[in-house]
């Protein structure tokens, strides 16, 4: 047993990194850190995972941490987490961050969008934890950066397209909608049930720090900088998203060819998954599992394609896919401990 | 009192017209008719309305109905309506239709999103009815069509741009999100909490039936022919429509100075509200209520702008836009009966 | 125009109060507090009213207040009403106080279940603001306190039964439900969305303080000390209270006769409405609405009657209750400005 | 690998058992009924498990299914199962049947609630498949009839209590509350999305079939008949149950004191667990699970115990007790394929 350890573990990731690190057949967790929750045991914190571990959360201590675990899954807010990822990779860990520090490749950029970047050396040799468009820099890699919730879906989305050249990149639009986890487990008024519920509200219009680093994949995907118009929204659920990207065709192409396109383009990613002509994705079909699910339509009205991708956004959007690429880094199964088909209803 | 009735009062349209005429100051319900329920006291249908109503649903009889009441509200499915509607007018009723049929001007874009159109000769007579674009012809009108909700929220919330000529027509896209009472109150698989709760999905990409209304609207506005992308979702809340609507701007504009201009455009409209620079609408802002409200960013660095606007789908997007414009139809105060503020939470 | 103040009104309530009184047609609001938001505009911490009121929220200020209006709603928690209540009186003011502060009569049962009472001199003054049960005390009233939500659906639920001699006192169980607004708008995890969403639990077992304030008012209706069982649950709603209530027939009685005592009991009552044999009242009949609705039914197979009442919390369990209280205060008509239908869906 | 077919598989239980049954190691499914789907891939009816199973979807015909499968899941309305179980187990099949056909020993009962029984002489041959209670039984049948969800979550959170004989019999009552999954996936207009969010009511007041079923387990454990009342709610999430439950203690017992008497009676069971004093059970706690949470809380005001216990209507209260249930029969490890821990939030 591989021994993994959970650094900010009190928040929505935590607990879906926690239920899903147990029940995987060939790690075991000996450390969870939460500031606030020092000294608790999990189970008080998130009393789903009663009777299912005695793990008793530690203040964060990088000397602790690398101690117990060879890998770690750093689930801290951005900034927060590149002042402890460079120890842990010195004290010989490997580490997948699920922050946004080691996602955009120029500093530069990150700093526009964040603040002082104090980990710039290592942005180089982070890998982007997208396991379909970066397998091999992930299995080779001491420190993967997880990628963000709405960045997932959309590079899903869309790399067949960027990647076949089959859309004008100056036409992308991507509305994209996000259940209420993706905004935390820290008590706002904004994120108050009846703030939320019965609720919709677009929000980051045209400034959600997500846009650059879906600009960084398209971009690497097409050889070209790209530059798109981003809007997420609030969602009353509790999982899932689901972005509707448009885009101009260069061409025309009938549904069911870029359909065919897609399918043979996924036909060996065993978490995505394409859906046949006519039946388009809801965020239901992959709640509580790692599954991306794409639907897309062609307009011949307007010349436009119109894609539907979805995903759990605390899953393949956070937590399973940091697993996943755990297993990468480790030479594991890709899928292992991932075989969870989604709840529904 | 004015005399009024409601034919096909059993949806959740026909409850919310029922709710606000009950109260309005000036009218009384005399019929209300459904085919199901004929012969059932109305509270046994809607137990909301308990003690505040003695009426008993007659079936449809157009004779019955054109010898009680004055104005008809025609709450009907598409097709249903016109079956009715000529006969009503030829008995010296004044119409409000709350169904697609009379929304459209040419009966060819008709008959090609819909079926055969057996009323042909009344389309140009009738009133569309979106006060804020029309209200003198509404006021002269024995026959308005009452505007679908998609369209309502999409013509308010671009008419400022459209009309003062700010953008690219061929570049917009509309991305809508609607309530499930949109759906109506028949009992559908698809319509089932379970099915709708913790969900969200794309529907009718491409080919909804609301795309050539919203054409034919920005079409007279602009003068030109206009061609959209348009998408609805089906949104896990009883009420609200949100409009997402993306255009590239001919012309540099700042956030402010478009704002500026929508809050000149509607200075004098009772019920659309502009958000201030910095705040965007929540369907929760109008749940209940007659407005509309919209707010907006220019994005600099797409040239596009982006424009958020809400309304309440059984209100704004059909019962009190109903009244609306009974009012203006009977030369009563525009907002007599609508003076009612959003519930929130 | 009377003109009101309303002392905390940044919360559910608040704003509800907001409302129901811009639309009063015998007040003015001329003063609104507010500790955390003094200095903005009400409409910019709630949205839904733009455009409906200029308002700023004042810091709170008892002289202040006083001088701006004879009639005043404080909303505040629990012992900070009691710091400001009586300087209002003194100043002249009537006062409908919405916190627990001056419900309970004796002041070792409210020490018993909150903290110290500091104002226990005003107690035996104030009028319990259920009018159904205590109309003429709170018609002459300087300080009204307004009952709590609980309270409110189990004293209306119970009233005839337990006036009537019905039932066996002792063996009184309440389960009620009620919609997450109670908990308030300050920021909890426990009140997060995720938290309540797709959630149920009960809370505060056996030790809820509205507790006595129930067993007081059945107390009194009875005659006797009235001890009960009673369990609060969290229910993923916005709005709305149900009570289950159980109770042992001392006499058999059938349903139907039971429901003709409570029509009997409620006929001149404009807001209690009790539903015929074989329909039960939902949360939703009520939404929006100053309406109690109840149902019953008597089971001869255990010789108990199980009573299910709903309210709306905010309303007929706080503002709308409290606007009544004002109304016949002040006299007024007692359901002025109380005349909304319940939004359904 | 063991041969499992299910039996009306295109409900809500119906794709729970697929869902658990797929990723069962032991066995595989090699038949899936569907009257109304028969033809269609399961994938097309449940996209939610596109990729996972190449399912098609068959008539009902038993000889089909004896011909296919070992052991058959039976998840068809009442009346309809036990028109195809009794050929079943001719044919040499095991049968776990999810209807109330054989739950209730008496056939004069199950007259009196449901219908004319059709296939009494296996009543006394079925086990009750709740193997918290009834284990060996269970191992050795060939029939067994799962418990509906409302029982399974009452007699677990009873039977300590009811074993020990702590309690007066003829104090119980039962206010229970469940998810909408619990009324299955045909279209009703009771059943839609805005006929239920937002809204809560209790059904079947003093007359819910569920009923006698609690009272027959409740009477086994104690050895005396039971009378109980039983309030269901429907609850506006898709899955859970919440039974509250009062009794009145016979001798005075602290809290604590009873929390150890349930942790003691539970310690070995892996599917029950019992929280510690303080913390009570809330339906997120068990989502997805196999899980029985159970908290209580003893009331020495009034002599009263009230203990809450929950559990996923569509898992242990239906298709992960199925399972359960047959790895028993099947002389499998209890847990096998049950470990999935509960989905937060």
């Amino acid at each position: 047993m591989i021994q993994v350890a959970i650094v900010g573990a009190s928040g929505y990731t935590g607990v879906e990194l926690l239920r899903l690190l147990i029940n995987h057949p060939q790690v075991e967790i000996t450390c969870v850190t939460s500031r606030q929750n020092a000294g608790s045991p999990i189970s008080s914190v998130f009393p789903s995972l009663l009777g299912r571990s005695d793990l008793v959360f530690d203040p964060v201590d990088v000397e602790l941490i690398a101690s117990r675990a060879k890998v770690i899954f750093t689930a801290l807010p951005h900034k927060a987490a590149m002042a402890v990822v460079p120890d842990l990779l010195k004290a010989g860990c490997k580490v997948v961050d699920l922050s946004a520090d080691y996602r955009l490749k120029d500093a530069a950029v990150y700093e526009q969008w964040y603040q002082p970047h104090t980990s710039v050396d290592l942005l180089a040799e982070a890998a982007y934890g997208l396991p379909e468009l970066y397998r091999e820099q992930i299995q080779e890699a001491r420190l993967v950066a997880n990628p963000g919730c709405y960045p997932t879906s959309v590079a899903l989305g869309l790399a067949p397209l960027v990647q076949g050249g089959l859309i004008d990149l100056s036409s992308l639009i991507i509305d994209s909608k996000s259940g209420t986890s993706g905004a935390g487990r820290s008590a706002k008024v904004g994120s108050l049930y009846c703030e939320v519920n019965e609720g919709f509200k677009a929000y980051g219009v045209a400034s959600h720090r997500h846009t650059p680093e879906i600009e960084q994949t398209l971009g690497q995907l097409s050889g070209k900088p790209v530059s798109i118009s981003f809007t997420p929204h609030l969602l009353p659920v509790n999982r899932g998203i689901l972005s509707t990207c448009y885009a101009t065709l260069t061409d025309k192409h009938a549904t069911g060819e870029l359909i065919e396109l897609y399918q043979q383009h996924y036909r060996n990613e065993p978490f995505v998954r394409v859906h046949p002509e006519g039946e388009l994705p809801n965020v239901a079909y992959v709640r509580g599992s790692n599954y991306c699910n794409i639907g897309l339509v062609s307009d011949s009205r307007t010349g436009r394609v119109i894609v539907v991708s979805v995903i759990d956004n605390l899953l393949k959007g956070a937590a399973s896919q940091a697993v996943q690429n755990m297993n990468l880094m480790l030479g594991l199964e890709e899928g292992c401990g991932l075989q969870d088909l989604p709840l529904f209803p």
